[in-house]
């Protein structure tokens, strides 16, 4: 194996050739057809992911030399620094080629570069949350090239629409708990019956999580403004403090849980609501 | 607790306006300013969700008898026919609404019409499903207000990039599969590693399964056309073979299950880009 087919190896242009082919569908399912635009849009997907590959072998080496020695670092055909110099080469190419497509998907491509980083780095081993990590930047090449052709405008609906999904999802599954011995003794299979009360409190924190993250999205993007943000952190407050307490969730304990959660999403859903109907 | 009283309780008006509040919202973040047009979008939701509520409890009579002795059915306040007839009227009257704003938002109307009706009738004991059943129902509403005042045209590339996502995730648990033995002596926590074959085994059917149904929907939806249908009943042929052999999943067969996958996804993939480029 010689230098080239190292490169070719650690950056895996075939996957990418798939990311560029992604971004240009969702750019022809959108209403643009400059060519131009459309060329830089299959650029920048291929440039961060193949940056991601590359920064996934340089921290997957001591793996890698046990569970795959045929890959170019462990062979020796490449070298650590060479993987990581490609890493942020790539990736500086891929961002600043975004850069000229609009603020955006200038920050889309940002974050997946920096996604990349953290998922080689830290997330490699978490086994289910990475490959969704994964599967989310070959999916979205979609909705980066859409969004190139017609715009972002669904995406602020799109974002608030999660929050109200994983904050309600997280109320549904306390209500659950709180039904726990009724439940049972009708044969129900409901999230705490079979999965159990830890598995259960740790989907609620993830959720409760999820919520908070998604919550400043639309403010740190400027798509809402300083009611929204008002609103949102004392929802948020709400929510860190159920987040918090929730090793005392059980059946009895489940109905003020459920009632603080309605309270976090009223206050929510208000802020979306004044800020839209005042702000706008 | 009076007639009146019942319906209340039987209907839930206040999670009603909840997701009256959502499709508002959701409008607001559009582009439309049509008074006419927002308020029939804020009716459709509560109707729909309205008409669930109803036909979920004609459908919990027993377990709510054991369960939740309070509720208006179990009490004798109002008949399961009651109840039932609330479901098909205020179902109707939110799908005839949904009529006037264009074939989108009929289509979700009805979709979430029936579906309220097999989530109370089969999802209810399924658990975490009819959680996220009812939690996307309403995070939908926000989408809805969204299609309502702008248009459904981020749809498309949404769903096309739903079955990349669903495939590639599908993939990416069966190439851990493949990495098992090497993974395990390396300490990681994989999927296979974490919650075992048989879980993992599920979770890919279920993906599968999944990625068939999304692949469909384009072309049910007219947003794509005669070729990518004729890839896409290529692609779906393989995944189902796959997932009639998903028992044969091992270490050893991982690798065979990767490239069937691998080759499903650039066939669906090719689809989308030929139509995409020939038939627009």
């Amino acid at each position: 194996m010689n230098k080239v087919t190292g490169y070719l190896m650690l950056l895996r242009p075939k996957n990418a050739l798939m990311s560029s082919i992604g971004a240009i569908i969702g750019f022809m399912t959108g209403t643009s057809s400059d060519p131009i635009r459309c060329i830089i849009t299959a650029v920048v997907p291929p440039l961060v992911l193949m940056g991601g590959n590359a920064v996934n072998d340089y921290f997957d080496y001591e793996i890698d030399a046990i569970n795959k020695p045929y890959r170019p670092i462990p062979q020796g055909i490449i070298s650590r620094r060479e993987a990581f110099v490609s890493y942020i080469l790539l990736s500086v190419s891929g961002v600043v080629s975004a850069f000229f497509l609009g603020p955006i998907l200038f920050i889309i491509a940002f974050s997946f570069a920096l996604a990349w980083y953290f998922y080689a780095k830290t997330l490699k081993a978490k086994g289910l949350i990475g490959n969704i990590v994964v599967s989310t930047g070959v999916a979205f090449t979609i909705i980066f090239g859409y969004i190139s052709a017609s715009g972002g405008s669904f995406l602020l609906p799109t974002t608030l629409s999660l929050i109200a999904f994983s904050s309600n999802l997280a109320r549904e599954i306390v209500k659950t708990v709180e039904d726990l011995p009724g439940d049972r003794r009708a044969g129900l299979s409901t999230v705490p019956i079979r999965f159990g009360m830890g598995a259960t409190k740790n989907l609620t924190k993830g959720l409760i999580a999820l919520t908070c993250l998604l919550a400043f999205i639309p403010y740190i993007l400027r798509l809402m403004g300083v009611l929204y943000l008002i609103f949102s952190i004392a929802s948020v407050s709400i929510l860190v403090y159920v987040f918090t307490k929730m090793d005392d969730l059980s059946p009895e304990t489940a109905r003020n849980f459920s009632k603080f959660l309605k309270l976090a999403m009223a206050l929510g859903l208000n802020g979306m609501l004044l800020d839209l109907i005042i702000l706008r």
